[in-house]
């Protein structure tokens, strides 16, 4: 195996300078040389100026025959609001092993969302001397997932309310007129998209003329019932006044008026159908089959009922090619879907995974980051996106920081904008020694599913060699195979060489098949059941809303699916303020819905917002060009 | 000069078959082979996949010494809702130049919205053997620039609300502290952004500490009249129920709520103010100063009061350089900015004129599109965007058909869906000399610029020779420079060689300087009034609320400025159904709007729905994905 060619050195200064300065301070290579190293040629990816390139999903058919590399999944503790450096631990753990350790890896993780960018959290790119670049364009647009999301989602959205207006001024034999216009021979056809939903009803006739006057109401009244939509609209602003709304109230709406709300775009379905899909194929079948409420009579409408499934495909033609990009040390990144972890299953793209670990081959690595807390984000993607992708990881690691092992230990509240509390800045070992009861919880829950368990200690200048000591011991005496400190925030790659190493040996040497924690023939609250017990719940209690879902899901035939949790990522439970490891809590499942195209039911476990606001004084006030270099300026 | 490296021959097959089948038949050139044929580098430009690329605007500053080519408009005469044809013989003219005269050309259009590609109208990359290819390419997200509008418009709509809403539930103290908070020393700092609303509150202050508790109020307190907001939200789908909605009913927005509004994306400012800004450096201007709505004093709130106009900037920072894309016989094209002409300015961008001049040098063409009929594209075209551009065109082709030259003289309705009537497929050479005041009064009005106004009619088949020599007659008796039948929808460039070489010969001929419709220091209503003369208006009536509005913009010191007409295409009055030249009338003016950031005020001519209807059966349920080879269906 050779190193990358397109190894960079980077020059480490210290103390560590602000991530943009640090992302500006390097010349990216350009990503077709990136590319070359992956032995991608021209024409298996599309350039998307000179440091992204969307590599075509027809490369999997071309290279399907080589051999996988190791799956290395990166899940967390549970998080303080600051984040405890997942995304940076990822790439740092990848620039060691792409430029120190010789090993061919690429670096899988998600698209940010605008919205935090501009809002309270900022980019998403990792941090420090561990960061994919260009930074501005990772945080911004990328190659246009989410915003093709966006248009597929609000598209359908659309494509519901009008419909229900045109049922509603139409008589069934106006409507069915409309909808087989004739030619201009006068002839009425059907168009390919209406089969779906002729065969949904079993009616086996091609000619329009044919259909029985019964038949032509069937198929032509979806007879949607307006306060059974789930789907709403979205957008990739953190917008909170969309929380709730009215829509409908334009005179020519004809006092159709109806509440709904708009979501952030990555909490669409289609975010997950991409983040879940296979193929071309497949992408299409789950667009067509996502269901955006009931008929009157409580049957599932989906987006082909309302023929736009393949306008929907078409829209996100593009979208499922991953984009191609860099470390700041020039290792290879695929950066696909971006789901967050507590609202939706936090995981980037299974196709992506899949052509990452063809491209690193047999022996290489490709290291997939997993949203918040292993709780949420771990036990999604094992139970979710591994169910769906066949994969097996050979080895997890856990990002923990002494930080948030303090305010799991019983330390003050960490908040977002306010100064650290002094306990989290001199040495207190006892505050770690407690608090691991939450590292050693992910540890035990992580194992469970079969691979190697590794801790990365993400060291601030502020830790003491005790504290780090006492971390270590705990991680090993709860089951982790290794613990390891890594300094790749202030040092790069060069940082997380003994991860690396660690991690190398941890997908060497697992025994175990991966297991699941559930399996899918049970029914829907059993299922529901098996992941409460992880958090740590001694039972489960469900709303009568949640009640009535999950009646109905069973009923339509939807029981087979994964759970996908919507629950904060500050708790094992259901309550943020419950740190540590808690146990005997009951958990409160508020609602019920389902993401059938996509692939699972979720459940709200308490109140869970869909839509982040904006603080007072949000991140853009910082954000600005320069005008004569045209360099972003303020993004963080 | 020497003609295109790069041009493809055609294959002719008549009948014309569908669209979509044209454009897929021929394999396009690698827009790199395009972006060498008008001398651009590998530096120059930024590929979007292999036939987009980026122009960077920066070209301008190294090609600033060369000539410019000759400037040609087209525009319309009053159109029939299926369209005349006007982006066909943009292409069709381009392809005659550029393939078959040996010129140096370069066609400007808009990008489309996706609202109409999914809605009704379906794409806008011309048609027949004269189209913008790749065809699905140009009709989705292209290069991602009205998505970035959509975010942009967005974020804006956002901060308002949770601005208001902040101010609503703290102290003045309170607010001023969170925007400015200490930092890790406990230093309290204006970020950059805040000194441009401490400038125009007079505060010549650069510490926060030092500023009075007054002065912390009239800096921190925007106080914004939520009844004054003349910001909406925006989506690039045609979404009808959002025309009027009420939002912030969620129970932690503490009953804030507010009627409002979502326009379709290409009615944004934003879209405005990329079409007509100049540099990077004039964006970041247009954009901050953007007026959102007006505080409780009747002052007007801009984007920057907000903190906001940096990262709209950055938000748009790619939308500005233009997408170069190619006609179906390999001659150039640069996509960019796509407001519609009737709710909207209706024009493409100046900047993608600018460089396209350049890049033809003197002798050479650039062939822009205005939207609509001339009375609304065209105008704009010279009264807004030439007066903000400085270029002056030599030629303004005016596109006709024998179809709404009939309807014009008082054939019966045309209706999109509908078949048309016997009237518009057989001979009937009065009804075409009757409909040609219609194009007599666009053929007055557009010569009154100074340019040669050359009349392109596009024939059907369905025309005849006596009828088509009917209109010839009328143009030239009209002051037409000439007027050209042409047949590019049936066979490219081949069926425009003569109006090419009418074009060419106007552009050579050209005697007077630019003159325009009203000088921009008389008032609001003089404008309007002048631009209503040119409708055919005998006086202009204003409702309470335009008044009102035209007497708060006076006083705002807005006057200064070109008139926007949000106007119907079909007619040249705001009465749809008043077709040819109708006089006699007065034009109703409903609401006066601003968009100072772009530099107009836009009248609302009667009833003006700037969000479109999906109809019962949209263009959606034919376009679908061959899985197999990853290619578009049913596009039209």
């Amino acid at each position: 195996m050779s190193s990358s060619k397109t190894v960079r050195k980077l020059e480490v200064v210290s103390p560590v300078p602000a991530d943009i300065d640090i992302a500006n301070s390097v010349e990216p290579i350009h990503i077709s040389e990136i590319a070359k190293d992956l032995k991608l040629s021209a024409q298996h990816y599309d350039l998307y100026g000179k440091y992204k390139a969307k590599v075509l999903l027809s490369v999997l058919d071309e290279i399907q025959g080589s051999g996988d590399g190791y799956y290395v999944v990166v899940g967390g503790i549970t998080p303080t609001p600051l984040g405890e450096g997942k995304s940076t631990t990822t790439v740092g753990l990848c620039q060691a092993l792409g430029a120190f350790l010789d090993k061919k890896v690429v670096t899988c993780v998600r698209q940010p969302s605008q919205g935090p960018t501009f809002g309270i959290k900022g980019g998403a790119a990792g941090g420090g001397y561990s960061q994919v670049i260009p930074m501005d364009e990772f945080n911004l647009h990328l190659t246009g997932d989410i915003h093709a999301i966006t248009a597929a989602n609000n598209l359908l959205a659309a494509a519901i309310d009008t419909r229900i207006f045109h049922e509603n001024t139409q008589t069934d034999k106006a409507l069915f007129n409309r909808l087989c216009p004739p030619n201009k021979e006068g002839k009425r056809s059907f168009s390919n998209i209406m089969f779906r939903r002729l065969e949904k009803l079993g009616i086996a006739k091609t000619n329009p003329e044919d259909l029985t006057s019964e038949e032509v109401t069937k198929f032509s009244r979806l007879d949607i019932d307006p306060n059974s939509i789930t789907w709403r609209r979205v957008m990739d602003v953190n917008d909170r006044f969309l929380r709730k709304i009215t829509i409908g109230q334009g005179p020519d709406e004809k006092g159709m008026v109806r509440e709904t709300a708009f979501d952030i775009s990555v909490a669409s379905e289609i975010m997950a159908v991409l983040a879940l899909t296979t193929s071309l194929a497949d992408m299409r079948e789950r667009l067509g089959k996502m269901v955006i409420g009931n008929s009157k009579a409580g049957d599932p409408i989906t987006a082909d009922d309302l023929g736009v499934g393949g306008a929907l495909t078409v829209l996100m033609k593009d979208a499922i090619n991953p984009t191609l990009m860099q470390t700041l040390e020039g290792t290879p990144v695929l950066v696909h879907a971006g789901p967050f972890a507590n609202i939706a299953h936090g995981n980037s793209s299974i196709v992506a995974d899949k052509i990452a670990l063809k491209l690193v081959g047999a022996g290489g690595l490709v290291v997939t980051e997993a949203g918040f807390g292993a709780d949420i984000g771990t036990e999604k993607f094992m139970n979710i996106k591994c169910r769906y992708s066949g994969l097996t990881p050979q080895c997890a690691v856990i990002v923990a920081t002494i930080r948030a092992l303090k305010m799991h230990g019983g330390g003050p509240q960490v908040v977002a904008g306010k100064p650290l509390d002094q306990a989290y800045l001199s040495e207190n070992v006892t505050l770690v020694e407690s608090g691991c009861v939450n590292l050693a919880r992910h540890i035990s829950n992580t194992k469970a599913y079969g691979a190697n368990v590794v801790v990365a200690i993400n060291v601030f200048s502020t830790d003491t060699e005790a504290e780090l000591n006492a971390v270590k011991t705990a991680a090993l005496d709860a089951g982790a195979f290794d613990a390891v400190i890594c300094t790749h925030h202030a040092h790069g790659g060069r940082g997380a060489v003994d991860l690396g190493i660690a991690v190398q040996r941890a997908c060497e040497n697992v025994t175990e098949p991966l297991k699941f924690l559930y399996p899918l023939d049970i029914n829907i609250k059993e299922k529901i059941e098996a992941i409460a017990r992880s958090y740590g719940a001694k039972g489960v209690e469900y709303s009568d809303q949640a009640e009535k879902q999950i009646e109905m899901y069973t009923r339509q035939g939807f029981t087979n699916l994964p759970i996908c949790m919507a629950k904060t990522q500050y708790s094992f439970s259901h309550d943020a303020s419950k740190k540590g490891a808690p146990t005997g809590f009951v958990l409160p499942i508020r609602d019920v819905r389902a993401s059938i195209g996509a692939g699972f039911i979720y459940p709200l476990v308490g109140t869970m917002s869909t839509m982040p606001g904006l603080p007072t004084r949000p991140c853009f006030y910082e954000i600005d060009i320069d005008t004569a270099t045209g360099k972003v300026i303020g993004l963080s």
